[in-house]
């Protein structure tokens, strides 16, 4: 889908097609001061050296700069949280498990909350949950905890009712995260399976958002009547 | 659920019952000089003077601060965010689609692309999916323009056969969509309904992240063997 004819190439090192970063640029949409301040801020490894103030550019960058910009722009990441992501996804040592877990840590701001009953009855449905769906995993990992919190914040400001239809929502998690499960069987390559795993918790997340607003939507037209999302 | 007794309590204007600043923050956890930056702010009302420097505060005042908390922590926005989506609610000439336009703005920053086949691909894609759904919903709606920036943010970064698992997203978000709007028609009185579609969109989507996640790691860990999320 790359239409953009690429000029100014050069051979790089290891026979990879390398550009300098005018056309990096132009191939990304990225301007040249935003890929300096990203390999600046440790986001994107700095480009290959050809003379004293030149540098090349290959495809790890292309790709690097892609995934950044699919982050901030569509996930709503900060540069900072993206960079943590980056240094997990690039650790030799990582589990799946470790770097989805900074990705998460990372999407939502951690939330201290004084121990009350609110959150502890949130807590006890939220291990009444897992243990109904007969999920194996712990409810006091961190996506339980961050499902704690959400259910306890909307019991404080009275929407504690909301327990009511968790489980319609836990039917749909399901059968999302199935969708998932069966995506990357079919598609992921297993060298690619971290940074996919990121992308598609980040960019899932989203994708969902925007479909449970359009069936909002669809809902509202059909109850208060009229296409009224044009307004 | 309040376990804290109500001490310095004195009788505001209209007999409700109000309580100063320290009091307040007792009540909601919310630090003094937050409150005080939150009404600089505009988010937080200014307190009813009682004296040329003491004032008071009234319920009004301890179900903002909820409202505040759970967009602030739970939902992950910013303070900038949240006064636009108050600035909305309180607007007496708001539509319930206005105000859900604001906050769904106001969650994702906006993501401004060149035009190119990736994303008229990706419209073209939502666009068949809400003619095939029979949604009552334009696919050019600021819901539907962000399922097309994230499907082509997905394909930039080599999945763009995300697309194939869409139908089962949509299916999910149907069924979630439906659940907010059961939990609606019982639980919400008419007065309330634009806050609490506010709230319902913000903290629904941070629960089924949750929720997702913890499917995510039953998944794996059916895959992979053994519970591995305390890691």
């Amino acid at each position: 889908m790359m239409g953009v004819s690429v000029g100014k190439a050069v051979e790089g090192r290891k026979g990879e097609h390398a550009v300098r970063i005018g056309e990096l640029s132009r191939r990304t949409g990225v301007s040249v001061p935003t890929i300096k301040f990203y390999v600046r801020e440790g986001l994107l490894p700095a480009g290959e050296l050809t003379s004293p103030n030149q540098a090349s550019y290959g495809e790890t960058h292309v790709q690097r700069l892609r995934l950044i910009r699919a982050l901030l722009d569509v996930g709503g990441m900060s540069v900072a949280a993206i960079r943590d992501v980056i240094v997990a996804v690039e650790d030799p040592e990582r589990s799946m498990h470790k770097v989805l877990g900074v990705t998460a840590n990372r999407l939502v701001p951690r939330y201290e909350r004084e121990p009350d009953t609110v959150i502890e009855e949130a807590r006890k449905s939220v291990a009444e949950l897992v243990a109904a769906r007969g999920w194996h995993a712990y409810p006091e990992n961190p996506a339980g905890e961050a499902l704690a919190a959400a259910l306890a914040a909307l019991d404080d400001v009275g929407h504690g009712g909301f327990v009511e239809i968790l489980d319609a929502y836990a039917d749909a998690a399901e059968k999302v995260a199935r969708a998932d499960m069966d995506y990357v069987a079919h598609h992921v390559a297993r060298e690619a399976l971290v940074e996919s795993a990121v992308v598609g918790t980040v960019l899932g997340d989203a994708i969902f958002a925007a479909l449970r607003r359009l069936a909002h939507v669809d809902a509202s037209n059909r109850v208060f009547g009229g296409p009224a999302d044009r307004e």
